[in-house]
């Protein structure tokens, strides 16, 4: 509607560190007016030849109208010896209308699919607008033509990494379970056998820890695309968080905004997922989808959407394998970032392993090593045993956490501890997973990386009065006693006696 | 999952004048670090003894870790004299998880609605989740009962007006006509009969005027409460803007959302216009609901919304009539802010008046007078009529423009006109709405009141050679060019010839 020319102003960038969650601009209520434009506003700044941004206008009289300050989220784009950028009124969505379309039921196609994945990666829409998108997708569910240009459009608009001629591996969860560390170890055995596995993970946001969390406590995790292509070289796999590699923008604030109702609409999953192995390179990838009480998905939806997995990724050349698996209680026994670790090294270095966090390692490393063929047929278990009691795997782990950036860390635990003991003798019923993960974040997990707690017993276990059943760790007395009030409150733990 | 004691801090509000379009605290880092929040997290902000509001934070180094900066937002609820206020973590809002259950197409109950209708004015709901709240209204709808309840809970947490014993009336379109611009005549006529009715327009948003934008070429619309009232008591109306009445503070938040992708689920829009209605008193009330080609529904959309309208207006005690009317064209030749005005005072002063829109003013004002009483069943018309031929009208309009701060305003055009004429005789076929009020946007519409268009003929009417189909006005020559260039692509007046 209105024109670039006769809007648009050049202004000097004035150095304030604001940090906003967002891209913001702020400008003067007169530089506002001369444009056309009212605080909340969309404009597109332009810097440097063709590089633009579109970010929210705030009005501030700090700023002269011949000035503009950009907020901190800029300044992974913007060269700092940028002086100048221009800026002018963003021109209205064209994605709007195509959200409207699919709130009416009505199919997408594919250059509608990709518009509104290009809006929302160039910062076009606000969040009340993706939030529509992601409503429409939730109520409408998307067909299955849909969901592969979905799947087009977000793995086409990042980055990408490339692997020359090696066939590359994963594996991936859809989460949910507390504990459950078991890539580390599934990792290292792949990569001893010789196989490659550039693996990123992600951080927990309401869990109790992502796997890059985890990983964190004993190795840098945020690695460039050239020191993890470095890594990878060098040792055959990365444990790596996938959050700063850029691989599909999109999809991160798609997650934000989901995040928000803790709604993750089915399309959308399978998508999010199958791109960034996509924009990774992958082409074998096992996807383990734990079901049950507690979990995300019962064992017939784990089913259901396993089968679209392997059809979708069909379209794009990935062989998938799916593995539906037992997930009614936390795997492990530690819940937390040090805690994990410490049950991922006890399995590596072969002593005292919870046997539970032990077995679906194996499976889920066995089954990769048949389906690259790295292992014959039949074969994936024993080989996959053998790797981990040689110690070639904790070997491999090490090599890789030494490529990335070895800390010294004794894997402490909280300061404070609570230990919760049996006053008469009974059996395990159930453990809830959420409620679980609920109690870890009280106690200050992910971002303190030795609190979380220690599941001594799991289902269908029986103690004695006086056994120990878990143990809290926190690193204030207020965290320990609001994770007590909520365990008191709530039950995690369901016995018979 | 914060405690409030242990994370609260009082800050010292340091003087910036930000101007966010929704309430923002600038905090430094290392106050959020302690307060265990981030950038674009929500914090509770306490002033004064029981008053709070909820703010979303953004980082600032300018500000010390001791100081705070609150957005302009703060301005109308924070006493300037007010030196410190204390923050703590926001805690989860209570109505996300009810969201959630409204998406599942589940019914909410009072309770339910009163809880989101609360958080929403209350700033709880970041625009994103109330995007949610409106996309599940809008695709699973909302039943009797609902409504009722949503009716109900956004009448309820804002102001309300009151005037003792007086019944009042009003009127009400749901508006997507172009021109259109009755209700200053209809008020006026009814306010000559004796009839009360404070009046409160909105702005335009997306069309090219609202009747407060065109009240506004002659007279003060941002009038308080109290001056509100003053106006009344002396001459029985008011025309003013209702934006800064705090009648329904929910609501306008919701509007502010829908508008992101213009679309007003059927029960928000009931909801939303019978709230403001109970908020100002009213219980006589006549809504003209306009279907057609071009319109916002259908002629049996028009008849199943008016029976909606009716009955839940019941439940609240109100007498509302329904007059659905022909929404298929344009109503009067201006359209634009001061072109509009020009015709209303054409009609009020008996001088070469647009024929449609004097009638339809005269029907809706004919039935307001016999719904109220005011006139005898079958005496509206006659009684409407004289009121306007006889100048006690415009005499009343004089009356209560005066009231309100009368202006001095010839009225003007815009500087650059371009006359569109007809190159061979033929027919008006169709004239559509939306285009027409886009092109008046083009032309600088509502902001510049001088902007606009003027339709010399209407549907059905014929043209020779020569004649002037529509004159454009602006501004600027490039608004002008920008106008002709959309009408020239886009055809809103389709001919036979």
């Amino acid at each position: 509607m209105k024109t670039e020319n006769s809007l648009q102003k050049t202004l000097k960038i004035k150095r304030f560190m604001i940090e906003s969650g967002r891209p913001i601009v702020f400008l003067n209520e007169k530089t506002a007016e001369a444009m056309q434009i009212s605080a909340g506003d969309r404009v597109v700044v332009v810097f440097e030849a063709h590089k633009r941004m579109i970010a929210m206008v705030d009005l501030m009289n700090q700023v002269s109208p011949s000035e503009i300050v950009l907020s901190k989220e800029f300044s992974a784009f913007i060269n700092g010896s940028v002086k100048r950028v221009t800026v002018y009124p963003a021109s209205y969505p064209k994605s709007l209308p195509l959200i409207v379309k699919k709130m009416h039921g009505k199919e997408l196609d594919k250059l509608e699919l990709r518009t509104i994945i290009e809006d929302i990666t160039q910062n076009a829409l606000m969040e009340a607008e993706v939030a529509y998108f992601v409503s429409a997708v939730y109520e409408e569910g998307m067909t299955f033509k849909e969901t592969v240009n979905l799947t087009d459009a977000i793995s086409s608009t990042g980055a990408r990494l490339s692997w020359g001629k090696r066939d590359i591996a994963d594996k991936h969860s859809i989460g949910g379970i507390a504990g459950n560390r078991t890539t580390p170890i599934v990792v290292s055995i792949c990569a001893a056998a010789g196989m490659t596995m550039p693996k990123t993970s992600s951080r927990a946001i309401t869990s109790a820890a992502g796997t890059a969390d985890v990983m964190e406590t004993l190795t840098k995790v945020d690695l460039t695309s050239s020191d993890l292509q470095k890594v990878v070289k060098k040792t055959g796999a990365c444990l790596a968080w996938g959050g700063s590699l850029g691989l599909a923008p999109a999809d991160d604030k798609l997650i934000r905004v989901e995040r928000l109702l803790n709604i993750d609409p089915e399309a959308q999953l399978i998508a999010s997922i199958l791109a960034k192995k996509i924009s990774a390179g992958s082409k074998h990838i096992l996807i383990d989808i734990p079901y049950g009480f507690g979990a995300k998905v019962t064992e017939s939806q784990a089913k259901g959407l396993g089968k679209r997995f392997v059809d979708i990724g069909r379209r794009f050349g990935l062989n998938i394998k799916i593995m539906t698996t037992d997930g009614s209680q936390p795997i492990g026994n530690g819940i937390g970032p040090n805690l994990e670790m410490r049950d991922v090294l006890s399995v590596l270095r072969r002593h005292n392993p919870p046997l539970d966090l032990e077995k679906k390692a194996i499976l889920l490393a066995s089954t990769l090593l048949e389906m690259t063929g790295t292992a014959q047929k039949g074969n994936g278990l024993v080989m996959a045993k053998s790797i981990l009691d040689s110690g070639a795997a904790y070997k491999k782990f090490d090599e890789i956490i030494t490529a990335q950036g070895k800390k010294h860390n004794s894997l402490k635990t909280g300061r404070f501890e609570y230990h919760l003991t049996a006053k008469s003798p009974g059996t395990i019923k159930s453990i809830d997973n959420k409620k679980v993960n609920h109690a870890a974040n009280l106690l200050g997990c992910p971002e303190e990386k030795s609190a979380g707690l220690y599941l001594y017993k799991h289902k269908n276990e029986k103690f004695s009065i006086g056994d120990r059943i878990v143990t809290f760790y926190a690193e204030s007395q207020s965290k320990l006693e609001e994770a007590k009030d909520f365990w008191k409150g709530s039950r995690p733990i369901e016995i018979t006696h």
